[in-house]
């Protein structure tokens, strides 16, 4: 037994009965497969039942059978913890049968407590509130902006996520750009984790905010299959602006025990309370969705990645750059492949993100003052299968750190670019300073992290940052350096460059950034003293480069000296110390870092007094080289 | 010349002659301190001049020379960048000599590039967008529902941050709290660092906004002092909700060459313009203003704070009590300290702040699922000298982590605990496991973190937390385990526990949280097999006991085996490799972390997939014996 339907197809009497059993079906599943793993969020499932499954009977335009086609809708679940809906949908849509619906998070199985793109019909991993809502908005950004396509962008949020500010930044952008391709589904079922929510069943208050955000807001009854219809056609046929679904429903609906109760959330029912409820529900079903079809035609994207030849920018020797500036330059380069798309956060004339603006306007995207929507953004376009860049000051990123995290879990593919790290900066102060940037990166799964320190490298790793997936980091330095590198050197993910080497070394300089111009100078004023000095490009913090590291330790006696503009804790230092832990020779290190809180003053004034400048790595080593006389 | 004033007294045209001047003497101020420094944001700073000129002369009930009394209004410069605008305003009301001004930026100075608490008139460090408000609300909130004190809490904001998230939360809890006793004035002056703001002068959009989130808006001509005095007095004067002055201004006001004009964010003027800009204001004053003093009265308020005597829980070696629930038993008893509040974000069931909020429900406070508001409310609370302790899942702090770096910039006092730790966790799956925070927590200036096994260990080290200044971090586990410590156990921050030692000992196994327990478990199954271990528990994992470190590594011959669960980088082992990173003699590193994304599953299928369980530990250690025989 099936329906098929569209929004021009009138909800019959028939219709509406076969969704009626069918969000009956999807409870019934849920419990089940909660029940059956002994936790998970059922009653968080129920409330969203009919909304669900209205959605994937006439409104959601998808073929499960090919999850990857350009022209299928996109069904965001912000609510990640509805993962029993999730996958109760899943198999009424035959994506799944009810024995992997049985495995529900279990071990090994692809249905884990909240839903992750394991699976294929998942675009984002969710379960951190207010995350999936607004990589929709990106989604549906790039189906309208850069794809061109006519596919629709559905989110189902809970109303507990709509304190997350996170929600606001994304309705602000869907309507700044005018997205009527997305449509956010609010489940209000009043009640959150420990009790009930901050606005509970106040629909007028919601629909006055979402107003108020440039939004088309629809209050409807979500247990009502012919108002949920109606406002999904509305929103699905809607040519202005995005809307957003208010649907006032009833937590653990279709079970009288636990109906609008407090205390049931992330509870799976006990057997014989599952057994009773799924009676009360009309028993086990086995109804299959045919969810319409997405739009026919050559929906292939073209969009020429890959293959196309890069032109990097070239420097010259004679040239001083900021890495920042070469990260633009390099990323003008990189715009003759159509697949990159560049956002930035109302700072790309800092982040000279603003130089590709110039040469592709329709591939940049403002996202103004809003540090986690710019990263949704950027993950949104990578479901899209882009290749997105996004760049604020390395400082302001740690406001999207959980949305990094999450796009770690997710498996996405998204470039960052930080600005301005450091005490480096000057003036502006310990606000604008990254310090424990590359801490927070490294820690993240999947993640890459680079730190050139030169215009030719730095324009080398953005080409790289294209090809690697996961997370890339690049981090920029705001002041203009000497070009150390001919155009011709290749960089590589996990690479290093060994600038100063002798067969006299006795002690190994490491530097990243701005640091790698104060060990060469360090080293060239210890070298006229007698003291020979090896010195690395550390560029490539995460992955690192093991055996250089290691044949430095053999060759200088593992007589180590470590500079880096960050706090000591989990920056360049321990990424060395992390890759070398394990062996039997293994270096003893002299570690300069910023250990106090840095103030205003001039670069130089500030990096003298954190003990990272020329002169303080001088005296490291001099002190080091008395030590080891003795 | 002074004009003194209140809300109560009419204001006077002489009234307004003196505001307009003095107005005009904040911008001359700022431009002649950023001109000198060669930065800084005077644009910024002129738009918001007027404003602030009134509020000082008639509405911030303010004693300059005692900033700490407890009756004094708070104003809080949400957009930090107006700093000219800052330190001229401190000028203008005798807290600072002009000499002083003119060291804006300098290095040493008080007066940095973004306004930091050195100085006794700043409550927290500002400069990175959307934090000062929703900290001023935090202040509110203290006012309000602890203090009980009449002070006013005053944030000036930019427009560019209203695209924040963190704004919305920020109104929004100020509404759900009913803080008439807070005023945002926000400077709409169309421009931001790269060009338009999002809404430009369009008023009646932020005007929709601030009115759905619940706080009364008013809508003004940022420039005319009768409409400026007239709002900043019924903001005084409310008492049911916050206000937000919607402020239509001018971008560089009152310097005909750049009012309202694209890039001039961000820089000093030079000279030549500098002059031609104060001849055009009006020529140097030296306008002092006599602010409006707070109410009288006795104003300490009395909190029995650190003096009070605390009876912290205690446990028997046969319990298995998890370190969250733990957190929550040890919170109920530091509630004997009037001055400690309880912050959770709407997981006060799971992290067991809710036992705090059971005792003592005044004190505790619901943040919803906005961790941003969460953290900020917490930082606002520091700010009135209480001692907040905040709780959210440890995966969610990743949320608010640039507040937290801001915090840190700020050298606030705030005690964070984060429960769910670690793949740990099981079925809920990695959206909910922090595997990241031990890395990003460490690199925190001013931070302390802290990782306890056991009950007794939790709740002693709860007590410290309050004693402890700046960020104090706590990670708490999910699942119970035994108690491993007596009750008259002491534990210090700094400190560790040797929980297996002997003079045969050949390898040293640390672990924190869950892995000191299956270090134990493997100890004692290795012991059986004649290799003997050393046990450490490394509960203080920021600063870390390095004196207990460096003896095992002489003891057992620098054989260590590290078991973390996190992800590798940053964690555990860099805290043990850093601080031994310069001795003669350090560690060889078997280092056990989770390398891989987790999925759902157990908690031992979990561990034992990382590798992290106790099996994963025996292996390690015989395969080391086993190499170190060969």
């Amino acid at each position: 037994m099936a329906v098929t339907g569209s929004v021009d197809e009138r909800l019959t009497a028939e219709d509406a009965a076969f969704i009626r059993d069918l969000g009956n079906q999807l409870r019934v599943d849920g419990i089940r497969a909660s029940t059956k793993a002994g936790s998970g969020h059922p009653t968080s499932s129920m409330s969203a039942s009919d909304l669900l499954a209205v959605l994937i009977t006439r409104h959601l335009h998808y073929d499960w059978q090919n999850p990857r086609l350009d022209n299928n809708d996109h069904l965001i679940f912000s609510k990640g913890h509805a993962s029993p809906l999730v996958y109760a949908l899943f198999k009424a849509c035959g994506a799944i049968d009810d024995a992997e619906l049985m495995t529900y998070r279990m071990h090994g199985s692809r249905l884990q407590g909240h839903p992750t793109p394991i699976l294929p019909w998942v675009d984002v991993a969710t379960g951190s509130l207010g995350q999936g809502m607004p990589i929709a908005v990106g989604v549906a950004l790039a189906g309208r902006a850069v794809d061109r396509l006519p596919f629709h962008v559905w989110a189902l949020c809970g109303d507990s996520e709509m304190a997350e500010g996170s929600i606001w930044e994304g309705l602000d952008k869907a309507s700044h750009y005018g997205l009527s391709n997305f449509t956010a589904i609010v489940d209000v079922n009043r009640l959150g984790q420990r009790g009930p929510t901050e606005l509970e069943w106040n629909l007028a208050a919601y629909q006055g905010r979402v107003e108020a955000f440039g939004c088309r807001a629809l209050v409807i009854d979500g247990h009502d299959i012919e108002q949920i219809d109606d406002a999904l056609g509305r929103a699905r046929a809607e040519r202005e602006r995005p809307t957003v679904v208010l649907a006032r429903t009833i937590k653990g609906k279709g079970f009288s025990e636990i109906e609008d109760k407090d205390g049931w959330h992330g509870k799976a029912l006990p057997p014989d309370m599952a057994e009773r409820a799924i009676a009360e529900l009309g028993g086990i079903r086995d109804l299959r969705v045919d969810t319409p079809r997405p739009q026919a035609g050559d929906s292939a994207v073209c969009r020429g990645g890959a293959g196309v030849t890069i032109s990097l920018p070239a420097y010259s020797k004679d040239d001083k750059v900021a890495t920042r500036k070469a990260y633009g330059d390099a990323l003008v380069a990189m715009g003759a492949r159509a697949d990159v798309v560049v956002l930035d956060g109302e700072v790309s004339n800092s982040t000279h993100a603003d130089e590709f603006k110039k040469a592709y306007p329709d591939r940049f995207f403002e996202m103004f003052i809003a540090e986690q929507q710019l990263v949704a953004a950027t993950v949104g376009m990578s479901v899209r299968h882009l290749v997105p860049f996004a760049s604020t000051f390395a400082a302001f990123f740690s406001r999207a750190y959980d949305f990094v995290r999450m796009a770690g879990v997710s498996g996405a593919n998204i470039r960052l670019s930080g600005s301005h790290a450091g005490c480096e900066i000057g003036a502006d102060g310990p606000s604008q300073m990254a310090l424990e940037d590359l801490a927070s990166m490294r820690a993240i799964h999947t993640s890459t992290v680079l730190y050139p320190s030169d215009p030719v490298s730095t324009a080398k790793l953005v080409a790289r940052m294209a090809e690697t997936d996961g997370i890339v980091y690049l981090r920029t330095t705001r002041g203009a350096y000497p070009t150390l590198y001919d155009n011709d050197e290749s960089f590589e993910v996990g690479g290093s460059k060994v600038l100063r080497r002798g067969d006299a070394d006795t002690v190994t300089l490491i530097g990243a950034g701005v640091t790698l111009h104060t060990c060469l100078d360090a080293a060239d004023r210890l070298g006229a003293e007698g003291i020979r000095c090896r010195v690395i490009d550390l560029y490539s913090v995460k992955p690192v480069d093991t055996a250089t590291l290691r044949e430095a330790v053999r060759d200088t006696g593992g007589n180590f000296v470590i500079v880096e503009d960050h706090y000591p804790q989990g920056g360049l230092a321990a990424a060395v110390l992390e890759a070398l832990a394990g062996d039997e020779n293994r270096p003893r290190l002299t570690h300069l870092a910023v250990r106090e809180l840095p103030g205003s003053g001039t670069t130089a004034e500030l990096m003298a007094a954190a003990g990272i400048d020329a002169d303080a790595i001088v005296a490291a080593v001099r002190a080091t080289s008395a030590a080891g006389e003795r």
